[in-house]
C-alpha cells in the first residue's frame, strides 16, 4: 500500500517528543546532572482536595450498582455542559453549544475532519504546533518550503507588532487559529484587538478557532477571557478550552469546545450540527471519571482551587520573568500567562536551547519549534515546583 | 465559508444517537412504558472490586505530591504497554507496537488520518458503522447510492456464506476492516478463515484493521482471539481493542491499537512510525486514571473479574438466543459473542425495530443500520442487568 502523502509531507517529529528525546540523550550522557524542566507546559502540582475528591468519587461510584455508568453522550454530561455554560460563560454560550472532550489538542485534531482539506489555515507565527501539523495531516497544506509550509498563512507575531498580527494578510474562506493568552509568546490580545480579529473573520467569511486554554491565567480585568465577549464572535468563532492547566488535568484529559448555533456555512447550514456529527461518529466522550472531576472544578470550592493553582504558576512565571529581565533579556508574557517568551536576537533557538540545557541543566523550548518567526526566541514554561523554578532561576543567572 | 463536502456526503445521523432519539420519542409518547434496552452494546454492571480499586487509587494518587502525574507519553504508560503485550499477546506483540488510547472508536477515527483519502475501504457488510462513516469523513468514499456509498467495497456477510465474506472481491491497495467476534452478526471467524484473510491481504497489498473488541467473549479454544495468531499477520494487519466491554470501561475510555513494526508501505517505510506521529500530534494519551484501572485489569485478579463479567453477559446472550430460537427465529452469535443476530426474512429492519419497541417496549438495533446486507435482521445486545434481560425475554415470547 502507498503511504499517505499528507504524512509524508509532515516534517520530522512533533516538537515535544523531540525535546523529550534530546533531554533523554543529555541525561544519558550526564547521569549526575539534576535536570529541571521549564520546557513542555506540564503541570506539576497535585490536583487540589475538592477537585480530587470529585475524581475519586467518580471512580468509586463506578464500582456501585447505583453509581455505575457506561457510555455517556459523546458530547458530555448534560450537567457539565450546563455548568460550563453558566459558570464559565455566564450566558455567552448555551449548553448545547458546549461539547465536552478529552482535551484541546484532540479537539483540534477532530476539527481537521470538520473543515476538511479544502480550506486554508492561517496561524499566528509562532504558534502551538498542532494547528499547522493538523492542517498538514488533513492535506490542507502544501509542501515544506524550508521555512514553513506552502499554503499555510503565517501571521508573524513579533516584537515589532507587539505580538499581534497584521490581519490584512488573512485571505477569505480560511480557518484562523488564534490563541490568547498566547502559547508560546505569552501575549494577551486586548478587547480592541479581538474586535478587529472578529471583524476581519466576518469580512473574510472565515472561521476563528480561538484557543483559550490559558484564559484562567488572565488577571487584568480588562483583558477578554473568551472570544464571545466580542460582539459578532458567535457568527464566526469556535472556542476550544481545557481543564489541563487550570485544574491540573493534563493527565486526566478533559476539555471542551464551543460551537455556536449562530455559526453557519455560506450555504446557511449549521456548523454546530456538523461538529455534533463528527463528535458522535469518531469520538466516544471524555472519561466519566474526568467529567466528575470537571463538575467539582466548577463548584465554588473548585473555582477557588483553580485560582490558587493558577496563582501558584503565575508566581513562578513572575520569578522567571524577573530573572531573565535582570540578565538584560527582553521578555514578553509571564504576567497574564504561564509562558515567558525570551528574545535572543540573531541566535538560532535550538542552539540556545542546547546551551541552556548544557550550561544550566534546564530544559526549555526553542522558539523555532513554534514556527519560522519563533527563531531567536526561547519559551520558558512556569509549570514546575516552586523549589525547582527557584533553582533554575539561580542557575540562569 | 464552504461546508466540507465530505460531511455533506455523510448520511443522516450516526446510528446510535438516532436510536436514542427514537427511544426518547417513544418514551415521551408512552410515559408509563418500562423500556428495556437490548440496543446499544452498553455495559450495565459495576466495575468489579479489584479493577475499581485500581481506578480509585489512580484518582487518589493525583491528589498527592508523590503520586501526581501530568502529561504522560501519548502512546500510554510503558508499564501498561508491556502488560498488554505480555498478558494479552503473550509475545505476539512487543510493547512499542502497543499504543494506548481512549477506545477503539476513537482509534478508528485517527486511523482515517493515517490512511488518508487516497485508499479505498473494504468492510464486512453488515459492520460497525464507524468504519464506513470514518472513511466518508476523510473523503475516501464516493456518493451515497441509496444502498451504500460508491467506492466502499461492501463484503456481504449473510446466512448463505455463513457470515464470512467472499474475499475474492477485495481489490488491491485497500484497508480491510474486519471485526471478529463480529459486531453485529456475532459470527466468529475460525483460524482457516483468518488465514485466508491474511493471505488475501498480503496478495492484494492491503492492510487489515482487525477489530478485536469482543475477543474476550470467545470461549471455544480453537477460535483465534487475535489476528496475530495467524502467520503473516504482522506484515499486513493492525489490531484495535478495548477495555470497554470486558472491564466495563465503556464510560471510562481505554483501548489500544497494535501496529507491528513489520508492517510496511510499498516504499518500505514503517506504518508504526507514522502511527506514532499521528498519536503524538493529535492525541494526548488516555486518562492516567483509566490507565491505572487498565493495569489492575491485567493483574491475575483483574483477569478473573473480566472472566466473571464476560461470563455474565454471555449468560444473558444464551437466554436471548434461546428465547428467539424458541420463537422459530433463526439466529447467529450469542455463544462466543455478546450479540445475537436475528433474521426476519423479507422484513424492513427499522419496521421490525419499531414493532418490537411498540409491542414489547424493548429497544434493539435495526440491522439496516449496519449496512445494506443488514436489512431483514435485528441485533440483540446481551449487555443488560439479568433481571431486565429476563423480563425482555418474557415480553418477546
Amino acid at each position: 500500500m502507498q503511504r499517505n502523502p499528507c504524512i509524508a509531507n509532515i516534517k520530522a517529529g512533533y516538537l515535544f517528543p523531540e525535546i523529550a528525546k534530546r533531554r533523554r540523550e543529555f541525561a544519558a550522557a550526564h547521569p549526575q546532572a539534576k535536570i529541571i524542566s521549564l520546557g513542555i507546559g506540564n503541570t506539576t502540582e497535585p490536583v487540589m482536595p475538592h477537585i480530587n475528591a470529585g475524581l475519586a468519587e467518580g471512580a468509586r461510584q463506578l464500582g456501585t450498582a447505583e453509581g455505575y455508568s457506561g457510555y455517556g453522550d459523546e458530547q458530555g454530561l448534560t450537567a457539565l455542559r450546563e455548568k460550563i455554560a453558566s459558570v464559565l460563560y455566564n450566558g455567552l454560550a448555551e449548553p448545547d453549544e458546549v461539547f465536552i472532550s478529552d482535551g484541546a489538542k484532540c479537539d483540534i485534531g477532530r476539527l481537521q475532519l470538520l473543515f476538511g482539506s479544502g480550506v486554508k489555515a492561517a496561524v499566528q507565527d509562532p504558534s502551538y504546533p498542532v494547528y499547522v501539523d493538523g492542517s498538514v495531516l488533513i492535506g490542507s497544506a502544501g509542501g515544506w518550503t524550508g521555512n514553513g509550509y506552502d499554503g499555510i498563512i503565517y501571521l508573524p507575531c513579533i516584537a515589532a507588532n507587539d505580538f499581534f498580527p497584521d490581519l490584512s494578510i488573512i485571505p477569505s474562506d480560511c480557518i484562523i487559529y488564534f490563541c490568547s493568552p498566547n502559547n508560546p509568546t505569552g501575549a494577551v490580545a486586548n478587547k480592541d484587538q479581538l474586535a478587529a480579529l472578529v471583524k476581519t473573520a466576518l469580512q473574510k467569511k472565515s472561521i476563528i478557532v480561538f484557543d483559550a486554554a490559558y484564559s484562567e491565567f488572565i488577571r487584568a480585568p480588562a483583558l477578554p477571557k473568551s472570544i464571545y465577549e466580542i460582539e459578532g464572535a458567535k457568527e464566526c468563532a469556535i472556542e476550544v478550552n481545557s481543564f489541563s492547566k487550570t485544574a491540573g488535568f493534563t493527565g486526566v484529559r478533559l476539555g471542551w469546545s464551543i460551537v455556536p448555533k449562530a455559526l453557519k456555512y455560506a450555504s446557511g447550514e449549521s456548523v454546530n450540527t456538523d461538529w455534533n456529527r463528527i463528535c458522535t461518529t469518531i469520538f466516544n466522550g471524555a472519561s466519566n471519571i474526568a467529567q466528575a472531576g470537571g463538575l467539582a472544578a466548577l463548584d465554588s470550592e473548585g473555582q477557588k482551587e483553580i485560582r490558587f493553582l493558577t496563582d501558584y504558576y503565575l508566581e513562578n512565571a513572575a520569578l522567571i520573568r524577573k530573572t531573565l529581565i535582570a540578565q538584560g533579556i527582553t521578555c514578553t508574557g509571564g504576567d497574564n500567562s504561564p509562558y515567558i517568551w525570551a528574545c535572543f536576537p540573531g541566535r538560532d533557538s535550538w542552539e540556545v536551547f542546547s546551551e541552556i540545557l548544557e550550561k544550566c541543566h534546564v530544559v526549555t523550548t526553542p522558539g523555532a519549534g513554534f514556527g519560522p518567526a519563533g527563531n531567536g526566541y526561547i519559551r520558558f514554561s512556569a509549570f514546575g515546583h516552586r523549589a525547582d523554578v527557584e533553582e533554575a532561576c539561580a542557575r540562569l543567572v
